[in-house]
């Protein structure tokens, strides 16, 4: 196998690139990014070398704890517990928390063959012993492999005597609500909110 | 920027991949193949560093001239013209052809200012002079750019006195007729073929 037919091989290792993307990734570097493909494969040694997992947090950093762990500004007394670290990631786009996270990196799923044993879960129970956490929030996805893990950290939890809770369900902010499933909308029927009155209410007053 | 970061930004070279997907392809790379992630590093590195352009034919290789160029089984005096190395491989799966190639790595855009002398043409001269070439086929794309770069090459080997000729017009095999464009329509009309009856012809007896 000649240089280019192995770099096309090797591009496949990428998620959702087959046969034709690798060719054509191929290409595109050979012809137009030689010096950036060169500084891909550096980085890529580099990291696939270096990166580990925070000591407190599991997810992923190149030095012993991450910059987020180290972060004295952020709350950490609350711990929000996601699967993987791209789950952070949406999370601090979101700008709504300010906490600290751990990653389970992954979910128990029997049908994978992947039990508690296969995930982080002890590290959990770990930084929670050790940093007075009052409050975790279980962010795991909303799927049967989801809900069992979340289920399985709620027992596991349940004599440390710390505050539980998960994400709201409901319907997505700018959703169609016909395209919804008929799941989402009977959880947001069951968790609806009152409507604030839009009319300023006057101050309390005795009448009778 | 840590080195996840940085690895993030620069799998942004690759093509069609924006800031979501290389955040995807970093992630899959380090939880599931560290070692094949690794192997891309090597085989990227190698790749942009020793593969060039043959001397014959200007396809990528990393020896002087690529193996299709000295397989003796090939015909040298037919050479198809087309603008990519990827056009190179589409041709060979469709085992119609088994001549030689030529390689413009692009094709004359004014448009974008890309002129006769930004792609490979005075190579394609040399090679039809030093070969015997007696047929050359002009694979260009059907697109504006394509058929600019074929009338250009056709006047410049006007005087050379090889056959010229350019991939049949039509209707693609297994297309769906009412989702083809009219001008493919009509080129297909204009260039019917006659149906051979299904009636093996009697040999012919004289009658009268």
């Amino acid at each position: 196998m000649d240089t280019l037919a192995r770099l096309i091989d090797a591009l496949r290792c990428l998620p959702g690139v087959g046969p034709k993307s690798a060719q054509r990734m191929a290409f595109h570097l050979l012809q137009h990014h030689r010096t950036r493909g060169l500084k891909l494969a550096e980085c890529l040694a580099e990291a696939m070398q270096v990166i580990g997992h925070c000591k407190q947090c599991n997810d992923y950093t190149d030095v012993g704890i991450c910059n987020r762990c180290q972060n004295r500004e952020r709350d950490n007394t609350l711990i929000c517990v996601v699967e993987t670290p791209a789950d952070i990631q949406a999370i601090e786009q979101s700008h709504a928390f300010v906490g600290q996270y751990y990653v389970l990196m992954g979910k128990i799923s029997p049908l994978d063959g992947i039990g508690p044993e296969d995930i982080a879960l002890e590290g959990l129970k770990q930084r929670i012993q050790e940093n007075q956490v009052t409050e975790v929030i279980l962010a795991l996805s909303p799927t049967v492999e989801g809900q069992t893990t979340t289920h399985f950290i709620q027992s596991m939890l349940a004599q440390l005597g710390v505050k539980l809770s998960q994400l709201a369900h409901g319907i997505p902010v700018g959703g169609e609500l016909d395209l919804l499933d008929s799941n989402t909308i009977s959880r947001a029927l069951l968790n609806r909110g009152a409507l604030q009155s839009l009319v300023q209410s006057a101050p309390e007053t005795e009448h009778s």
